[in-house]
């Protein structure tokens, strides 16, 4: 499929067959739940790493259990056929994806030389509006605030036979000048049971 | 401000000043809150009967917190100016606010006699799209799920110089009839200084 039509198809979909809801909703929604689990994780004034990245595998988590429904909700509106390569999939994600869900289209960019491996490129990310992170001299060093959407890849992926991986290796919340997701195809799934909810 | 005109309002502001987002994603974040508050403050197989009601008193914080922020950008976006009366108020409750950021307009009725107390029937409600009950014998008693709303709804007023309450009465998820909140004006607030967060 052309990256034209993918977008046009997402462009369609996003349009005519979708409830809306005010994207400020998801920004406060969204922002609420990562203060709830920083204030269920975090030790204030430890010398301890490891509370943040209980704070973003909590989020992978969530967005991985949020990734196996969304999915066929996806492809029930898109029509999308099977992808016969990974290239194709990330275009899909992006154009289709993000834009039916979030109505922002990611840039794929960065493949690998073996082509399993892109980044996506957020200039817009509405999870992110107006968000500081906390001043605590760690969140900058250790948060990946959006990790949900790490997690949203991985259970929607795995639902169509492909197990991935993703993590953010930039974020603009961080002082870093993009925000940028790395995707890894692990592999594909052949003829196993569907997983269980995490 | 006649309610045909309200309406208008709200549908303008609805259809062109509003980044949009997919409302299933709203439906699944909320739904992640919600359990996650149960895994964090419900003990299973126990008969106390005060978990539940953490978890109601923890959604209307996390609501009266998105509503102080909600409103400015209501006022920025709406151009409504100050209500009259509270009869004007539930009228741009449902017809702007519940529209601009959740575009449903859930139905002002059965007010009381001193018009300082109506309902708000939803008779459809984004957050809820779906969604089951917990089935552990408690959760359809003493889990109000939309919670939240009342937290938003009190927040927002509390910034207009409105201290309000606000419960719900019904909801379909327990299998009620309707889902009805019912609000009420407690007081004008005059010349103090605004609430910190919660």
């Amino acid at each position: 499929m052309a990256s034209s039509k993918v977008s046009r198809v997402g462009e369609e979909v996003w349009k005519s067959r979708i409830d809306k809801i005010n994207a400020e909703v998801v920004t406060l929604t969204y922002g609420t739940i990562v203060a709830q689990l920083c204030r269920d994780l975090i030790v204030p004034n430890t010398a301890s790493k490891t509370d943040y990245t209980a704070v973003n595998a909590e989020l992978d988590r969530m967005g991985y259990n949020m990734g196996l429904r969304l999915i066929e909700d996806f492809l029930a509106k898109s029509n999308t056929g099977q992808c016969t390569n990974f290239r194709e999939t990330a275009e899909i994600i992006s154009k289709v994806g993000f834009k039916v869900f979030m109505n922002i289209t990611p840039t794929v960019t960065n493949w690998s030389q073996d082509a399993k491996s892109f980044h996506l490129v957020f200039e817009e990310n509405p999870l992110a509006d107006f968000v500081e992170l906390p001043d605590d001299g760690r969140a900058q060093e250790e948060l990946w605030y959006s990790n949900i959407l790490c997690g949203v890849i991985r259970g929607a992926l795995e639902m169509v036979q492909m197990q991935a991986e993703a993590h953010f290796v930039s974020d603009v919340l961080r002082g870093n000048d993009t925000t940028e997701m790395r995707v890894t195809l692990v592999r594909f799934i052949e003829d196993e049971m569907p997983p269980d909810d995490e």
